[in-house]
C-alpha cells in the first residue's frame, strides 16, 4: 500500500504552488494520501519550520514521509532525503529544516542528495525544487522506492543544521523570544515548562511580562482559555509544549505586548512596590 | 470500508491546527477521507459554526461523521459524540455546536461523554481537545467503532444547545441581523425566503435597506448576481437558503451597508415620499 | 478504480464553498481524490483562472477531470464538461476558463451541456452552480461515466473563449502587462523568455523595469532567488514559464514598482545617460 505525505511549507494559498505540487504526487503515485500539516510558516522562516516539523512528529504515522520546504536558497542548497536511525523518512532542502526533527528521530542513518534522472521532472525550475525535485522524490519513496533510488550517498555530517536560541534562565527571571503568533494573539515562547520550574516562576504567583518596548502585563499560570476572566492575563503550556502568553477575550495579549516573532520578553517574579 | 469524516472549526489555515489533526486522523485510520467544510468560522463564534454545519447536512453522506471544534471553552467543556435519530455521527464540543445539526437530523438518539483510555490521546492538552480527544474520536467512530467505545452515555437533555434568533416579521418590513459576510461583501441574513413572503416584502418592487448607522439602500430581489447592473443593490436567496444583500460589481454591499457579523438591518417596502 | 478531479476556483477558504462541493464529490464518488490546485485565484478573473489550468496542465495525471470555477456571471453561463482531443476532461462554466486549456490540450472533441436531471441537484441555486452542477458532474466523469451521460451535445464552435493579451517586442522593448503578484511581491508578466530574446534583452547587461506611475528599477536576468543581493533587482522566469520582476529579501518588487494586476510595465535596455 502506498504510504502517506505529510507537507509542509511556507508556501500560503494564494498561489497554486502547494496544489501543483500535491497534482505532481497524484500523478506519480495515484492514491497517495498527502496531509497538509502547515503551509502558513512566515515566509523563508526555516526556524519555523524546522520546529513545527520536529514537535508534530509524535502526531505523525510513523511510516509517513514528511515533505518540508521552506528554502530561501532555492536553487542552490541541495536537496536531500534522509532516513532517521527510528527509520522516518524526510524529503527536504538541505538548510536545517528538517535536522531538528531527524534529532527528535535519532539522528541521521543515511541521506541522499536527490539528483536521479529517473526522479526528478525536467526542466528542473531554479525557483521551484518543491514540484521538480522535492515532491517526485516524496511520491517515489510513498510508493515505495528505496532512498537509494533518489541519488548519490551524503556523508551525514555535512548536512545542514539549526538550533533552537535558547532562553536564558535564571533565579526568578528568564529572557526568552517569540517563536509565533497565532490567530488569537497566543504569543508562543521559546521555554519549555521544566525551564519555568528551574527558575522558579512556576511557584510564582504573579509574573511580570515585559518587552523592550514598554508593553506587558501580570500573568498567572493556568491550564488553558478558560481559566481567565476577560483581561486576565496567563501563561500556558501551550498544545506543542511551547510556554505562551494568552490574555482573556477580547484582549489580544500579542498586541498589548507589542511583540513579533524573534523578539525579546522577559518573564520575572512581580516584587510588591516598597516591599 | 472506513467512513469519511467531514471536518469544520473556527481554526483558519495560519497555524498547524487543522494539519495536526488530519495527522492524528492518518495515523488512526489510513486511508480516511477528509473533507474540510470550512476552518473559517469566525474565531469562537459557536452559533456561525452550528449553523454551517446544519445547513450543509443535505450535502454531506450520510454515513459520514461530521467533526466540528469552535470552543471557547476548551477544557472545560464536555466532549461529545453524539448519534442523531437518523443514524448521522457527530463530534464536537458539548456547547451547543452541533446542535442545529442534530435538529436537522432528527434529534438525539444517543450520546457520550468522549473520555475512554482507548480512544483519547494521553496526555490531553488542556487547549487541544480537537488532537487530543476529538479527532481520535472521529477517527474511531469512521473505523466503525460503536459510540458506546468512546466513553459513557449521557442524557441527552443534558447537553447543551443553541439556537438561532428569529427575526422580528411584521407587514412590509423585517428586522433581521446579519449571519455572515462572504468574499464578495454579500451580507447574509437570518432570514428565509418564507419569511419574506411572510411579511409581504416578495412582492414589493423597491425593497428598503437600513442599518442602525444610516447605510442602505433600495434593492429588488433578484435571482443571482447576473440578474444586477453595476452599483444596483438586490436580495437573493443564497446557496444556503438565506436571504442576503447584494450588489452589483464593483459595489460592496457589506460596505456600504456598513454592517459586521450580528449586527442589525432592516428590510421594508419602500414608501414613495410625499405619495 | 475511480479517476480524480483537479478542483480550482476564486472561492478562496473563508466560506465553505470549496468544502461543500468536496463533501458533494465524497458523496457521489467515495475514494475520489481531489486535488485542490488553488483556490485563490483573484475573484472573477476568468483570465488568470484560464492561465493557470492551462499551465498546469503538464502536471496534472492525463486522466484526471479538471474542475474549474470563475464565473462572475453565474447563473445565465452555460456549464459544460469538455473533452479534449488529447482525452483530457474538463469541466466549468462556458466563459472561456477552460479554452486555454483544451488549446493546450489540442481543442476541443467535444462538448456537452450540463443539465440532465440525473447528474445536477435540484433545486439548483442560480448562484452556485459549482455544488450543484459542476462538481456533480466532475464527480460522475471521476466514475467513469461518458460525456454525454451529463448532458445533449454542445457545437464546440459556440463555446466561449479568451485569450491572454500579447506584449508589444520591439528592438531593445518589451510593453507588457502584469498578469499576478506573488507572496514574495513578485511581478510575473506576460511574457515568455522566447519574446525576451526576441527584443534582445536576454543579452542586455542592464534592464531598466519602469511603471506609468514612475517606480522602477534596474534588473539584470537571473536563474533564481538565491542570484540576488538584498535589494537588488532580477528578471526570472518563473516556474510557469512567465517573465518576473523579482528584488533581493527584503525589497518587495511590486510595492517597489507600484503596480497591480492588468497595470502595465515597460522592460527596455538602459542606455547610458550622455553616452
Amino acid at each position: 500500500m502506498t504510504r502517506s505525505i505529510v507537507f509542509l511549507s511556507d508556501f500560503g494559498f494564494r498561489n497554486e504552488w502547494v496544489g501543483v505540487c500535491h497534482a505532481v504526487i497524484d500523478k506519480l503515485a495515484p492514491g497517495c494520501s498527502v496531509v497538509d500539516l502547515s503551509h502558513g510558516i512566515p515566509p523563508l522562516d526555516v526556524q519555523a519550520g524546522a520546529l513545527l516539523l520536529a514537535d508534530s512528529l509524535p502526531f505523525i504515522r510513523h511510516d509517513t514521509i514528511a515533505l518540508a520546504v521552506v528554502d530561501p536558497s532555492v536553487g542552490r542548497d541541495r536537496d536531500i532525503a534522509v532516513e532517521a536511525e527510528d527509520g522516518r523518512l524526510f524529503v527536504g532542502p538541505d538548510n536545517g529544516l528538517l535536522s531538528q526533527a531527524w534529532r527528535v528521530a535519532g539522528g541521521v542513518k543515511s541521506a541522499v542528495s536527490i539528483t536521479s534522472a529517473s526522479i526528478v521532472l525536467e526542466p528542473i525550475s531554479p525557483s521551484f525544487h518543491a514540484r521538480d525535485v522535492l515532491a517526485p522524490a516524496a511520491a517515489h519513496l510513498a510508493l515505495g522506492a528505496p532512498l537509494t533510488d533518489l541519488g548519490p550517498a551524503l556523508a551525514p555530517e555535512t548536512l545542514a543544521e539549526t538550533r533552537l536560541a535558547e532562553p536564558l534562565v535564571e533565579p526568578g527571571k528568564i529572557t526568552c523570544e517569540v517563536l509565533d503568533i497565532n490567530r488569537f494573539g497566543n504569543v508562543q515562547l521559546n521555554v519549555r515548562s521544566s525551564q519555568l520550574v528551574a527558575a522558579g516562576l512556576d511557584r510564582a504567583e504573579r509574573i511580570l511580562v515585559e518587552t523592550p518596548t514598554g508593553g506587558g502585563g501580570v500573568a498567572r499560570t493556568v491550564l488553558t482559555y478558560a481559566d481567565l476572566s476577560s483581561g486576565d492575563w496567563g501563561l500556558m503550556v501551550d498544545p506543542r509544549g511551547w510556554l505562551s502568553v494568552i490574555c482573556g477575550n477580547p484582549v489580544n495579549a500579542a498586541q498589548s505586548l507589542g511583540v513579533a516573532g524573534g523578539e525579546v520578553v522577559w518573564l520575572s517574579v512581580e516584587r510588591a512596590e516598597g516591599g
